[in-house]
């Protein structure tokens, strides 16, 4: 496929020395973190709302599927245009617009990198909550299309927690604005949080009014080992029964520990399992907060309970968990990886269940994530290369998706559908609110142009 | 307008013992706190999911307006049956089904008073959130409906943020689930957080999956007074601007100092304008909290600033602020009550307009309310019975919604639109969110018997 004659003519207007046609230049905006790939037929780079307008209304009349793109750290392929059509990079779009303090908000181009809109803030006492783990490298755009989160989401939320209101232009090629300048609002429907983790199935973003949140003064980095994977997930029970909520609740599972400690060294234990554990609050008060938290940490298969001791410590504990992802990748470069979420009490369930799989499967199964969250990054190290890998690979996944259900769960805690996990929603979702869903999309976007074959399991395909 | 023969011998059917259809009694059921008031032609108590459904499918069958109720607390009509037809009560549905501290969260049903829940949890350490003024009246499925908050929302949130999933029935009589039993989420559009706020205008809610809160361990009171009203909204956008959150920070004019004044006694100051603030935290941390918190209430025209000695003057000083609504009306029987809502750092730009504004038309303005998030209720204490306010009133009402728009504020913060604000509406909207909003409604209601004439503009009219 390639672009209408007259799409391509308005492409050259619109978009002047910011529209790439050739394949070189193509081919690396059609991949992202989820090693799937497809080829644009082009690649814009819109810097003002209006040229977002045009855009629109552009790929509208030529019926060409349009894509808006981050900075493809995602890893569902959601921004992956598998038909074809114009990827739509916002990376130069990228001003913080206004930090209003006083009214704590932000306002900012989808482009603007959420590590840089932190740098910007923490000077000013405040932060933006989402935090993602590739922070300095996605966008404040893919992060609101994913609604994706991080580590701090236990205590602080996801996007949709933390974002006030929106600048947007529907499928219609219509621009709008959704939501408030305030913290609190009860004038119509709530357009912005429909919008929050629509994949840009719906609508694409131009601005974003984000509310801010006071950074407390001081941290305690943590870490407690666990003799077996069961005793950690019952600890991590324990700790959000009880009133002082960490801001951070990482879990690393044996073959994670094995791996981080590649990685990171000696401070990485050698164990069942480990929490990463962060505490925030008001100096004086840590103390105490920690002492809460340690007291629910204790029981049954604690090993070590231990406080980092410096401020390289901390570091060196987090970049070895952070390490955890790529590190994996370069184990098994097609590894398939879930971010299931359930109910933190039954850890302990899924954590078994996925070891029962793995076997049954022959499958190695690595697990670590946001455990207060009940949010678990679950690995399948599969090799496509093994023939009975790469045939046991699709009932192998089917049946962590059944697990995770069966202990009322969901697919996706912060990574999305995206491509990778649109056939598996309609297990996840009863036919109605599929169908409601369906039913507002051909509201925000009848032609089916925005990000088709994403989300929705058949949502929308462009009729180019 | 009366039931279609068949409607009325099916709901005898579906509500054996749970059906009013004499005036008497419809009569109570088709008014609320807006004084507005219409017959409906039936009132039905539903007490299982499965009966909603058949409701309205019952319902929509003869293409019958269908309303559901709380307890009628709500300020803009939002459950007046202006089109007749089916009030569904449900204030016999009213089990709370599930409390898992473990996960963070209750299931309730829709009839469940938010002070019975409030009451069930405190014991366990935790609370949720919204609590309205009228805590102990006022159902969960009304403060869904209308997204409605309360003081503690300017640290921990309005519903929307407090909300994990939903049950609901449809307009089109299908039952479906959004959302989640887990704090994160990122599998498909957000239909739980467009339901709350929708005041009954989408979807019955049956059921509701409540993100739970641990209770802070201490708390303390305090009042700060001002010479004038200026003074106290600059200390407001202070306070919002540093570190500290408080749990409530509520702002009374001079107005409404009298008024307290009047039922409390000399525990309320003569003064310009006070702040009612509230602290809370750890024991150990609070004093120094309340310091924080103190520095910033400081500045031009503090007259004083002091703690409630002890839990008896803490309730005399809540008591006041929550009799103002009711002391108003019993000045003003037919004052407007509004709750416009304006970034904090508008506030005293706001709180100057509206005396310019209430000079002009000669009608008595009173404001008080949550200032911490800039949510100020505006009443406007004008007597029908006085030609030349009744004259003034609409222009009255119509320069205050300006005002707030000018400062980047909106209609409502948390009462809702309702019937009484719906006309406003395209005043604080833009026509394409509007025209998305009546989209959407159209695709979970398609025949427009849910709520009509409420919400929207021109909301979806029952075709009866």
């Amino acid at each position: 496929m390639s672009l209408a004659a007259s799409l391509a003519g308005e492409l050259e207007a619109l978009f002047p020395d910011a529209l790439i046609t050739d394949r070189a230049g193509c081919l690396v905006y059609g991949y992202d973190n989820s090693r799937r790939q497809a080829m644009p037929d082009a690649v814009v780079f819109p810097q003002r709302h209006e040229q977002v307008v045009a855009l629109v209304q552009a790929c509208l009349r030529e019926r060409t599927p349009l894509i808006a793109r981050g900075r493809g750290t995602n890893t569902t392929g959601a921004t992956v245009p598998v038909a074809g059509g114009v990827v739509a990079s916002f990376e130069r779009m990228n001003r913080i617009l206004r930090i209003d303090t006083a009214n704590r908000f932000a306002v900012v181009e989808p482009g603007v990198l959420n590590g840089d809109l932190q740098a910007a803030l923490k000077p000013l006492g405040f932060f933006w909550p989402p935090d993602p783990t590739s922070s300095p490298y996605c966008s404040i755009g893919g992060n609101l299309a994913c609604n994706s989160a991080g580590p701090r989401a236990v205590k602080y939320g996801s996007p949709r927690e933390n974002t006030l209101g929106l600048r947007a232009v529907a499928g219609t090629g219509e621009e709008f604005r959704a939501g408030y300048y305030t913290s609190k609002g009860a004038t119509g429907y709530d357009l912005t949080r429909l919008l929050i983790g629509a994949e840009g199935t719906l609508a694409l973003i131009t601005e974003a009014t984000l509310k801010l949140t006071p950074l407390a003064p001081a941290k305690r980095v943590l870490r407690a080992t666990y003799a077996d994977i069961e005793s950690a997930a019952a600890a991590v029970s324990r700790i959000m029964a009880q009133p002082v909520t960490p801001c951070a609740l990482e879990f690393l599972d044996d073959e994670a520990l094995r791996l981080a400690r590649r990685h990171a060294g000696e401070i990485i234990p050698v164990a069942g399992a480990m929490l990463l554990i962060e505490v925030d609050g008001e100096t004086d008060f840590l103390p105490a907060a920690v002492d809460a938290v340690a007291r629910a940490a204790a029981g049954d298969g604690l090993l070590e309970w231990r406080a980092a001791a410096d401020a390289a410590e901390v570091e060196q504990l987090w970049a070895a968990r952070k390490a955890l992802s790529p590190a994996l990748r370069s184990i098994a470069p097609m590894k398939i990886n879930e971010d299931v979420v359930v109910p933190v009490s039954r850890l302990p369930e899924l954590i078994g269940g996925l070891k029962r799989i793995s076997h049954k499967y022959a499958i190695p199964i690595v697990n670590f994530g946001h455990a207060g969250n009940g949010n678990i990054h679950v690995n399948l190290l599969y090799r496509p290369e093994d023939p009975a890998q790469a045939a046991a690979a699709p009932d192998c996944l089917a049946a962590v998706f059944d697990l995770v259900l069966a202990l009322d769960g969901t697919l996706s805690g912060e990574h999305g559908i995206g491509l990778v996990k649109r056939e598996f929603l309609p297990r996840a979702l009863d036919p109605v609110t599929l169908a409601l869903m369906q039913r507002i999309k051909a509201q925000f976007d009848p032609a089916g142009i925005l990000n088709p074959g994403k989300l929705l399991p058949d949502g929308g395909t462009a009729h180019a």
